[in-house]
């Protein structure tokens, strides 16, 4: 057992030196969409050195059990429509946690940064002293797309994607910001990728095509990304409501619009030739 | 020595199982902005079982140094305006190499399918009948700026992100789609984030504060994210031709235009109070 490797050494072995996690100090992690083998290594050493792991409610258990047998896993996430942590009492948690001298890891779904209110909890712990890092990870944005055999871009198709979350905002959200106009990103002619959509999809793909996009313009609902549970559903802007709501309710889902969902259809037949 | 693990079998203790990259398949993968803690598990299998690695040029030679010593690199990829394999070149190269049984593994920097052209090659790939898996990296655009102190988006400032290629687009590229309306992006109020600017970038913000962009919005360029290099520079939507020029010219370039920028002086003043 003597030349048994700990975690954080395999770690080190593998890509050299990696960032210390150290006392009083918070990691803000993405722990991707959710199969393990896409996590960052500096996320593996993150679990490796971590005391606490203050984790969404959808992050995949096969993650959290990477997690030291020692660590206390604080569930903290918010899931649609299911009663959930207060932001304030996970900003609480994690400046108390860090505050005791803990070693404390952040994990949110997707990436730090896009749509995860990660910016609110760096702030908050600049505000109380605490040193903090950013992990990135992989957002289930373009990840999911990509594995779901639609790239977000394309040359000779666009020259842009937008990342939009369809999280409904206005006086329901107090403190968001103005919900974006989607008839003039649909007019951009680009990939437009929204999160978080399934209550509003129905409305922002109306709103679109009212704003004179093309019903047919091809469109793809992917549920649980990157997970052995995965769905993908190709349809068109009209039909994307439908898909999203025949899709199961528990899952996050991505919707992708524009001319590259095609390219999942191209590859596929392609396949399909060669088989022949 | 007997006790000694591989690579590979560090992987799979880290995570469990990973996929097996076949012999004549090709894995198409990001190799994310740099710093090697920033690959995904899923990538540091690829290295660990390639026989072939055909690699963009701005991969960093560390992630290069975790191929297998008896795997063959291949160096493949274009650099702004410095001599560099066609594409076509390296797609042929691809199908020899996964033609003649090699396991390959095809590296990209930032994620496979955001302006890497990887679509080209996934179709490419697909119809010479090459069994292919996209492995996702992290991009960039958003882990670049969130490594600088800037949250792509923040709660009450922004609900989307753009991502956009400032490339030249046009005759001197054919089959290039139409360059983006960058004034109607820039009214769209959220945050923009432009790779490959760096000759472009001059016209693109004099084009976005003629469509009635505020010259003063904030803007950033980071050069050589995550590397020992990185660079970041924060100044508005008026300057910014002017701090992506002052930055060393071989490092890739990122810009970042919106409120969100705004945030990582927040940031550092909270630091500098509490250290006061």
């Amino acid at each position: 057992m003597e030349n048994e490797m700990t975690r954080l050494e395999m770690v080190r072995a593998l890509v050299g030196e990696v960032a210390e996690l150290a006392p009083g100090e918070v990691w803000l992690a993405g722990a991707g969409p959710g199969d393990p083998a896409l996590l960052t290594v500096q996320l593996l050493a993150g679990l490796a050195q971590a005391d606490a792991v203050v984790h969404d409610a959808l992050i995949d258990p096969r993650v959290l059990a990477m997690a030291r047998p020692e660590a206390l896993l604080v569930p903290a996430g918010k899931r649609g429509g299911r009663p959930s942590a207060d932001q304030a009492d996970i900003i609480a948690r994690l400046i108390a946690l860090a505050g005791a001298g803990h070693r404390v890891l952040r994990l949110k779904g997707g990436d730090t940064y896009v749509f995860g209110r990660g910016a609110e909890e760096a702030l908050a712990l600049a505000a109380a002293g605490i040193s903090f890092r950013i992990v990135p990870g992989l957002t289930a944005g373009l990840a999911g797309p990509a594995l779901a055999g639609i790239p977000t871009t394309m040359r000779g198709v666009n020259q842009a994607v937008i990342l939009a979350t369809g999280h409904p905002a206005g006086p329901a959200v107090p403190g968001d910001a103005p919900e974006p106009d989607w008839a003039a990103l649909a007019r951009l002619g680009q990939t437009i990728v929204i999160y978080m959509a399934s209550r509003t999809i129905g409305r922002i793909a109306a709103a679109m095509i009212a704003g004179g996009a093309d019903p047919a313009t091809p469109a793809a609902a992917i549920a649980a990304a990157s997970t052995a549970r995965a769905r993908v559903a190709v349809t068109t802007l009209s039909g994307i409501a439908e898909a999203v709501a025949a899709m199961p309710g528990a899952d996050p889902k991505i919707v992708v619009i524009g001319a590259v969902v095609a390219v999942r259809a191209e590859l596929l037949a392609l396949a399909d030739q060669v088989r022949k």
